[in-house]
């Protein structure tokens, strides 16, 4: 079984595999959210990659967290903060969500065995439930507008590392390396770390960098969102 | 100025601006080739993206150099090995050159201000040249068939150092951020690093891995080839 990393949507081409699992990450603030409003709740999340679709949900009644460049749409019932998913706003509730980079990333691997939701909140489960599939794993990155970015890449190392200590696991794709060599290099003081990555400065501007310990704790739960037809469910 | 680092040919449209230098980079093989070239006298380098355009031109009476996935392609005069490049064939003379990954990145960013050849045997030359024309600079990896290879992103990491060492320069560019941090890990030493590239093991098992630790020598030139019109001559 292999293992590889794929840094930004625009490279997914290169990766495709119809029979891998794909795990989608957008650590800041995307995943974390998902994962997070599973935790606290939702019933099921409809990722949609374009902002008139989310538009389209909400004129029939949906309720709808949209956001671009980090700011919540003037339509959406809330944005893309993990703060926003409260437990008393989504229990039970369906949700419509388009973000930047990390829904279009869900809608584009859906033609693969399974897609995941990837967080640090759900990092253990994520691993573990790879290896007991024995399936090849591709890493999907949401990146920043196709480019690579920090945060993701980071996480993509976590899992990586995690998933090869078991020997059916071996790869050959140099962002795999890569990726576990910067998060040897980032573990010990991840914080400060991340304090180089674009991501973080943007959100700081925009008064929205309250959330990045929380993105970045580890295994909060144990909750695996995947895709089902259109949608999110817990596995 | 800024400092940026593509990883990838398929992510360069997120970087391009035309007033920016671009140092095409692709360590095994086609830039370390190229300035070997230079350094061994060639007159002109005639970069084609297409094999069928190298073809056109051998059918000209041009010397060609052609190969894909790392073999000399049959109707070519020889492939991308540096060691190809001697003197005594070479001397004076104008030379048409297509491969796998790096000459179609030399055509993809000819809209730019200037496009260098960068290779660790120029690499202060290059460092010291774009300072000098205080501009920005767009660092851009060949890969490997539009994904992340690391050969070429440790020499991106090499090359932004450098260059951000100077007052003039920073990057908010997680691709230079990530390139720095894993050249400060393989520096120590290179060659054992290099052991876990892909195109490492490509070229062993082609029998063509002789040239990588020619293709890791430091400043052996200060000669750096330059794209002008549809040629590449130095500067």
């Amino acid at each position: 079984m292999i293992v590889e990393v794929c840094f930004s949507p625009a490279l997914y081409p290169e990766f495709r595999k119809d029979d891998s699992i794909v795990v989608i990450v957008d650590i800041l603030r995307a995943t974390s959210a998902i994962v997070t409003a599973f935790m606290n709740g939702v019933n099921r999340i409809i990722p949609v990659a374009t902002l008139d679709e989310a538009k389209e949900y909400k004129q029939k009644g949906y309720f709808v967290a949209a956001e671009r460049d980090g700011i919540v749409r003037d339509f959406a019932d809330f944005g893309n903060s993990p703060y926003n998913f409260k437990r008393e706003l989504i229990e039970g509730r369906d949700i419509v969500y388009s973000t930047t980079n990390g829904t279009n990333c869900i809608t584009m691997a859906s033609h693969s065995y399974r897609v995941l939701i990837g967080a640090y909140l759900n990092l253990d489960a994520i691993a573990r439930y790879v290896i007991s599939e024995n399936r090849d794993l591709v890493i999907l990155c949401a990146g920043w507008k196709n480019k690579f970015n920090l945060e993701d890449s980071l996480y993509a190392g976590a899992l990586s590392e995690q998933v090869l200590k078991n020997p059916e696991y071996h790869t050959v794709c140099d962002s795999a390396h890569a990726s576990i060599d910067l998060w040897n290099i980032a573990r010990p003081d991840l914080m400060n770390y991340i304090e180089k990555a674009a991501q973080r400065h943007r959100l700081k501007k925009n008064k929205l960098d309250d959330v990045i310990g929380y993105c970045h704790t580890m295994n909060l739960t144990t909750m695996i969102p995947a895709l089902k037809e259109n949608y999110l469910e817990c596995l």
